[in-house]
């Protein structure tokens, strides 16, 4: 998907949400657990429920490996339902040296369809490329994560005084451009998006950390909203977990609805 | 597995040979094609060879996980026939929010038994806290890796001038033990693996680079070697594809015992 099809679909929808697939066999409906891949169904029914509202939806990798090949197959059958105008994120945070790096390319933007893939800087230059060859793919590079192990090593000021988060966006500015890389900017850290943002204008930012994890969206669009929309933001529990019950799809729509009515209120201000 | 043990293997071995399995459908002989599970079959026959001389077997995930759900049951099969007095390294280099590391580490440590995963650092403590929950279970942490993009980030100087790689090391020290807790440190920079032994006197290392990427064994000794050997040295293209004949398996061990030779005589000099 390229970076025009979806500020285009950002505008048709007056949302700029990503629905965070993070299906958990200890979390879902327990009535799911008598059919043949309640991970799927999981997945199906919140899709079907939040499609009309969310621009992107972003399978958390690690609950589907969790449960070894069969969760593959749930994945894949997660991916073939997601609407083909929907942006689709693998959150896999891979990155390994280069001709690792290409298989793991291979595996998600190949092997499954995906559009995009977070992927971790620590290695460098030549683990990050090779995601950037396939055209009309998507590498979503970790700068500042919402998490709080994320000050260890993000926010080491080097000799100048510029964090890490710092060098990996100007880094990595040599690597991609706005319309095929994009960042994780954390939104537990509402000023610090506005510091990314002035280093990379263009750029279009994975923000999590809304929701669950505390960070508020009006601040989030106040700091990082761009002419192009900017930001896809992710909600992944308090959408999909909005209750344990047989109306659990019924309840994320619910969420997934009140999310965008906000994000349209957002984009009237800033764009 | 512990520490102990895992040394003592390496007495008894003479070896501290991790061989790496990187199995790629359009590298290994082409017989192979014809067999059910290619990548299960190529593995297989690489382990039964090589078994005398590794003290380690290190399974590539991206290789495994370019092939779908298929590639996944190849891993657990692989798995499975690895003798159980050799470590296991799962080489996924893996790394995210906390609940969703504990779900890698789930997949790594139960649902598949791997006794080691590598784990990159960037997203700080709690995204490598969850994997060092697991008893006699290990991480891997990435330190100073062997690639060329290494320099990118790793080699940035923080106002002390410690380079991030050492800021890697010492906050881990916070995090886990050497009973539980190993470094990536690559072989091409022969010199810096004195320093980085020099921060971290107890634990292993797991050196990659050695062979096709360049670094010398005997150097890597020099520097890294401790009194309870401390080292890991991986080869995976330099052993496996040694030959692409039907000889491979052949040609495989052939490699493996002149590593393990030169290890013996490298473990009498310095222990």
């Amino acid at each position: 998907m390229t970076r025009a099809e979806l500020f285009s679909q950002i505008k048709q929808k007056s949302s700029f949400l990503c629905v965070g697939l993070d299906p958990d066999l200890d979390k879902i409906p327990a009535h799911l657990l008598a059919e043949a891949d309640p991970i799927f169904s999981f997945c199906k029914e919140i899709i079907a429920e939040t499609a009309d509202f969310a621009v992107a939806y972003k399978p958390n990798i690690a609950f589907f490996e969790a449960l070894g090949p069969r969760g593959w197959e749930s994945l894949q059958k997660v991916l073939e339902i997601i609407p083909d105008d929907i942006f689709t994120i693998a959150d896999a945070k891979r990155g390994d040296i280069g001709n690792t790096s290409k298989l793991y390319a291979k595996a998600f933007f190949e092997t499954m369809n995906f559009d995009s893939i977070t992927v971790a800087p620590y290695m460098g230059s030549d683990s990050v490329l090779p995601f950037l060859e396939f055209e009309d793919k998507w590498v979503i590079l970790l700068a500042l994560t919402s998490n709080m192990g994320s000050a260890d090593f993000q926010l080491i000021p080097d000799a100048s005084g510029k964090p890490l988060y710092q060098s990996v966006l100007v880094k990595s500015q040599e690597w991609g451009s706005p319309e095929n890389l994009m960042y994780v900017v954390g939104a537990t850290r509402g000023e610090l998006i506005g510091e990314v943002r002035k280093i990379v204008p263009e750029h279009f930012f994975l923000v999590p950390g809304v929701g669950a994890q505390g960070g508020s969206l009006a601040e989030v669009a106040k700091y990082g909203m761009n002419s192009s929309c900017g930001l896809l933001v992710n909600s992944s529990r308090g959408i999909i977990y909005a209750s344990n019950g047989n109306d659990f799809a019924q309840a994320a729509r619910k969420e997934a609805q009140k999310l965008q009515e906000e994000m349209k209120g957002l984009l009237e201000i800033y764009i």
